[in-house]
């Protein structure tokens, strides 16, 4: 078996918590967990949970603190404007039981950022309230900072504001080992031929996570293969074999 | 207070679970959620919250039970094709306590559509697994029914597909009272400007939720402002106080 040759991987863990009623409405489309599951992927650290939660206090200090006694890290994403519906800072002091202060040097970024004392209006200042013990998350785009308490990672909603500040946030991650992927596109193979030989190999390759997902390409069934692992020799042994037992005596077209 | 005259609004809740690897590896941009969101609003119920898991049976198992004490409706997508990494059925079934059959009227549909009951492989049968007592929900687009068991309706993962099945799913929820949905689209406005007034008119409307979402457009700031309620003579007046309260009062250009 080769699998047993493979020593086992070490992966941190990461969930993301989504605040905000827009995304539950269905008003707002997310985009931010695929692009944090892919920016995490490069670190070698896998996203094992997501919650969507509305901007309720309750329901997002229960998941927050299921969530980070579950995994290495938590990233939370939306709730910390300067409007009465951001509620996250608060929640979040409340989750881990610490005052909400007004952090000296987040007010000192809103002041350069928003350029004079006089600007910084009681709602901006709520955006200079930190837990107490946190570290600040830069936002190079609009100012206001997240921030990290222990292994939770606080960031803006906006997709473009999040963005930055999770390049602030990966150089705090603890790398684990390098996952690959590789995929094997398909046409003109139906999943349910090939369900036999794949879970034959994926029996074999226990330390493989191999998907596979059927979609509509003009009208067409199409699936996707995809191994994921952090052995890519392994990988690609695997790859072969699904290769020659199921898409070759299937007379599937691969669409590589 | 305009509010005490409203009556309680009735809205029955509904939570998402997204089951699949594909969708915490950022390899799917998931879709589901936001057309299930605008689809249960229509009819009056309020997505309540959503969670991601991987193909792993207990967390499966355990999210399913947690969600459906909580809200009255719970929504799967993925997992139910035929391969090894389809466990939803399987899950579902565990968490319920139930056996996991053969289910004559899905087999029956299955062979319908697959024309033949050569066409029956073992792979496919696997599709016409039900837990024991489900009712099944109809999938025109690809045969393979989803099905219902209590308030936990079970469906593909393939955004066509789910769609056609939640098409056979919503006559079946309890209507709610209507939700409306109001939005003020405005320009050249900071939220921190209008946390303050906001919050006031907030107060003055507690059964209207009032959320205020920052964007980018070409570079200017802008911030949209959502009102969602079921009293929409009450909605009309709140939405004017924003109007001639924070927009007028700012210089904002109104952009709806």
């Amino acid at each position: 078996m080769p699998s047993n040759l493979t020593e086992k991987a070490h992966n941190p863990t990461a969930a993301l918590l989504i605040i905000g009623n827009e995304i539950l409405s269905g008003r707002t489309q997310d985009t931010n967990l695929k692009y944090l599951a892919e920016k995490l992927l490069t670190k070698g650290v896998k996203l094992a949970e997501v919650r969507v939660v509305p901007d309720i206090e309750a329901k997002i200090i229960t998941a927050l603190n299921e969530l980070r006694a579950n995994v290495d890290y938590v990233f939370t994403t939306g709730g910390i404007g300067p409007t009465h519906d951001d509620i996250t800072a608060e929640s979040v002091a409340k989750a881990f039981n610490v005052p909400l202060d007004q952090n000296e040097e987040a007010r000192a970024i809103l002041k350069n950022y928003y350029g004079d004392e006089q600007e910084l209006t009681e709602a901006r200042l709520r955006m200079a309230r930190i837990p107490r013990g946190a570290q600040l998350v830069l936002n190079p785009v609009s100012g206001a900072p997240g921030f990290q308490i222990e292994n939770v990672f606080v960031m803006a909603g906006v997709p473009r504001i999040m963005q930055s500040m999770l390049d602030d946030i990966i150089p705090r991650l603890e790398s684990g080992d390098q996952i690959f992927s590789l995929t094997i596109a398909s046409l003109n193979i139906a999943e349910s031929v090939m369900a036999e030989p794949l879970e034959r190999i994926q029996n074999e390759y226990p330390s493989i996570e191999i998907g596979s997902y059927p979609q509509y390409r003009s009208g067409v069934f199409a699936v996707s293969f995809v191994l994921r692992g952090t052995d890519i020799n392994l990988m690609n042994e695997a790859k072969e074999k699904i290769k020659t037992e199921i898409l070759k005596r299937n007379g599937s077209i691969q669409a590589e």
